[in-house]
């Protein structure tokens, strides 16, 4: 028998009030032909897992009483590597050591193990695959506990909506200095679509962008303020000297920030909001719709991949493609180390410290 | 020799201040093989008309010395229909007497004549031809001179980008009591599809709701303070008692009205913006974007026509039948009538005129 925990609530709430740890048994030798047992390697705290504690997010884990308790409960987390522990005799596609992630979001992945069915996870190359297949670099357990999410929402923004022809064509982002921005500029450099890069003023606003251009490889940043100034005209002589268009927005921002990038996109252009940082809506003068027909549309990995595992297998196979021979970075995360005390404890401390950058329990 | 007499601006301003009349002369007898000339039958004023003169429409008419100036004129007017007066030897498509409308936007329509090749004009049946064809009833002028415009938009909107299945699915429109959102309700009861008509409040508002629902066919009609309003929910009740969805949003209010309307389409549903009534831009909440999957795009009858004249002449079919067997009713006019005197000044008048309902030049 296994000793597991999971962080798990019954009804919502803010997580220092309603999470808890629920201790349970898998027992490893009685295991269905089809099953696996998995034990965790890391699962980061998205602002996703909060909302869904929270109850304000629309798509939510199941409550269940298969974890042998008489309440029904939700495990928390969707992104997370895990490390193939125990095969059932029939399982295909893993043997023990294989590193995975959820096929699908809501699996519940703040948990030092998990029995599955084997569809249920989908196959990343652990280190020594990696060297096996002759890659210069395996995965780091941040890359393999964070692939599902936002590498993923900017490779598909860039790649599933529109044709941007390389060396000539432009996307501009505003939330230029998230995680996601930086992966889609990244991107953008791989393939070489131009971009620019739209971020708020700070303190070290040069050293900022110095990082975006030369680390990340944004073609331009520029700052909120230029984004929001008529006076501000840089951006249309970029554009014609590479004698392309900018086919694509990407906003994460809402209000102003969004009016500013909508109106930079060429005539059809299309706006992808995946974000709304500045709590305002998006706002889209008539003009831009009518006139210049402008698109404005949503994406959410989650749905767009959810009756599309095919699209999330290749997408990540590419993403992994990128991260083993080093042309991608991924984005730091500030690493908790579980140490077999309270595990509810330590990813409620992870959440209290979210907003000090992206959190990692790793196992 | 004939005399014409056209509504000219050789600078952007207000009409009252820029339009003035330019005579000129039309050699009946030397007409090129390929040519026609045509005698107005009747030109409307449409806003678009106005923003065309006043310099803030993006589309505009060529400046030409074509009528014989030395100074580059335009020619107003954008709407008209048209009866063929003469034809050239090569001319295949006309016949004198018969009625058409020009093939293109910008062909300046404020004027009592003009000379064009045959392929500028879209023929239409003048009512001897609907009755020869065995018709229950011809096109009124009003018909014949404002079909281009607001009856081809509706029925786009409602035809072109959306599947909506009849007896289940529905469209949701602000402006209800528009020209172009009669048109829409009235095709939609053609075609069997449920809509809403979101109108303003008004002081006659029972007997504009039983003019919407019995004369155009709205299935139901209701007003800005309900449309913004978190308590009524009939919207959802009348829709699941169809087993359909709003698939298709039609907005030209902008502000909180398209807030409003974009909230109530079901997930995947579209809204195209065709008009700004409020001036206030198109505002979506982040949320429709990205957990409904709510897409706004823009829709402008002129430039989607503008590369594809199939598009309107079968469209414009469509519109025709619909009037020949009596089906639609047109937006009623209000009709000046060209005695011989100065163009312009009666334009001058029917544009100072407009905000009483559409104005119609009859000659």
């Amino acid at each position: 028998m296994l000793t597991a925990q999971a962080v798990v609530f019954s009804e919502h709430g803010e997580p220092a009030d309603v999470l808890r740890t629920h201790t349970y048994e898998i027992d490893e030798n009685n295991l269905d032909a089809n099953s696996i047992i998995v034990k965790t390697v890391g699962s980061p705290v998205n602002p996703s897992d909060i909302n869904q504690i929270q109850g304000v997010y629309p798509s939510q884990p199941e409550r269940t009483t298969a974890l042998g308790t008489d309440q029904p409960l939700a495990v928390c987390g969707n992104e997370g590597l895990f490390e193939i522990l125990h095969v059932g005799s029939e399982v295909k596609n893993f043997q023990v050591g294989d590193w995975a992630v959820p096929t699908s979001v809501n699996f519940g992945t703040w948990r030092t193990h998990a029995l599955c069915s084997e569809d249920k996870m989908m196959k990343l190359p652990n280190p020594k695959q990696s060297k096996a297949n002759g890659k210069p670099q395996g995965l780091t357990v941040n890359q393999g506990a964070t692939i599902s999410v936002n590498p993923l929402t900017a490779f598909l923004m860039l790649n599933h909506y529109v044709k941007l022809e390389p060396g000539k064509d432009w996307f501009i982002q505003n939330g230029g200095n998230s995680a996601v921005g930086k992966f889609a500029t990244q991107i953008g450099r791989i393939l070489g679509i131009n971009s620019i890069s739209v971020i708020r003023d700070r303190p070290n606003l040069q050293e900022t962008i110095e990082d975006l251009k030369t680390n990340q490889g944004a073609t331009h940043v520029i700052t909120e303020e230029q984004n929001n100034s008529r006076e501000f005209t840089d951006v249309k002589k970029w554009v014609k000297e590479t004698g392309g268009s900018i086919k694509l927005a990407m906003n994460c921002v809402g209000g102003k920030s969004s009016t500013a990038v909508a109106r930079k996109l060429s005539p059809d252009g299309l706006m992808l909001t995946y974000g709304g940082m500045s709590y305002q809506p998006v706002i889209l003068p008539t003009s831009l719709h009518i006139f210049k027909n402008i698109t404005s549309a949503g994406f959410w990995v989650t749905e767009l991949l959810k009756s599309n595992p095919q699209l999330k297998r290749d997408t990540m196979n590419q993403i992994v493609l990128w991260y083993e021979e080093g042309k991608l970075s991924d984005a730091k995360s500030v690493e908790l180390k579980f140490d077999g005390g309270d595990l509810a404890k330590l990813y409620q401390e992870a959440v209290a410290n979210s907003k000090n950058g992206k959190q990692l329990v790793v196992y």
